[in-house]
């Protein structure tokens, strides 16, 4: 094995870390601070190992899991864009886009290229383990929310409508998860930390 | 599905949460701050990701992600032993094994198995999966303390030695990777990060 192969995936490795530095509007589960994108990667690919069972599709949990774990890469550069920030959602696209080519690019081509087309199958959210990932994606900052008395909501004064709109495709990859969504929304909504 | 089946692995997903306030010896890249277990659990999922084609033997990186991902789960109750403490790693297996027992055990029978067995595979290193988990498990910290000019090594007053020993079985494992430990610790003995 090449030298120049080990410290480009070596390099790459690190370049991930600032991950650990990226912060997400979600708050952790004892409200103390807010979570970061490496912990959320994390928390998603634990998820993958113990909800493949509710996909409506048999999906490759392999996949989902080396999806979840990258599918925050951009935000080192282009940042977090809020779920429900429309302005900056509109400029999504591109700045994320440029980031990948930056980022994935530090790797061995042939890693570069998987990293990068498991990045646009998330991206794209079309194959079964694309729209399971991005169901796992929706639904881990819905339990945070639940258990924080909806905290992040509250700050942004978020509504039932909004979530349902954001979280809709959910149904499309498992039913289950789905009807989880509902039910956190409609007991959100009960408690007042949802608008209606 | 049965929604007291879903129930104890939402319960589980929300209890590991916990393991994103475990701080770990190990600084960020930065050094800004210390690591947390779920950020180094992401971190050594990506790895098992990019450095499979560097294990003597092959391995299912599949079964590699899940242990690494679970691999700390017990430090919820039991706390993060430092490498180098002694007196905390002979009663660490103890403490360990009961944390085992009570927070596996949130998740239904049959996924409390799969979890508790893929954490004892893990402790026991003995499969090639272990091994490379094990592996990757001992170059991730080593990388964090190069970059951060041996901050943690210099605090603990860490020798070169000890940190050969500790990575010993990493050579077991894979070739490559044991290589780059030693020109790290060659490295950072030079510029006086690690004692002689």
């Amino acid at each position: 094995m090449s030298q120049e192969r080990l410290k480009k995936q070596l390099a790459f490795t690190l370049e991930l870390d600032k991950l650990k530095k990226i912060e997400r509007q979600s708050y952790l589960s004892d409200s103390s601070r807010h979570e970061n994108d490496s912990e959320h990667s994390w928390h998603l690919a634990l998820m993958a190992m113990l909800f493949g069972e509710y996909a409506n599709e048999p999906v490759d949990i392999l996949r989902v899991m080396k999806m979840v774990i990258i599918h925050d890469t951009v935000e080192i550069d282009a940042g977090d864009t809020y779920a429900y920030d429309t302005t900056g959602n509109a400029t999504k696209r591109e700045r994320e886009e440029k980031a990948a080519d930056r980022i994935f690019n530090i790797l061995p081509e042939d890693q570069a290229k998987e990293m990068r087309a498991l990045w646009e199958e998330f991206e794209a959210g079309e194959t079964p383990e694309a729209k399971f990932a991005n169901a796992l994606d929706r639904v881990q900052p819905l339990m945070l929310n639940d258990i924080t008395d909806g905290r992040a909501w509250r700050e942004h004064g978020i509504s039932a409508e909004q979530v349902l709109t954001r979280n809709k495709h959910v149904k499309d990859s498992s039913e289950e998860l789905w009807n989880h969504v509902q039910s956190l929304v409609e007991k959100n909504v009960e408690l007042g930390n949802l608008k209606k």
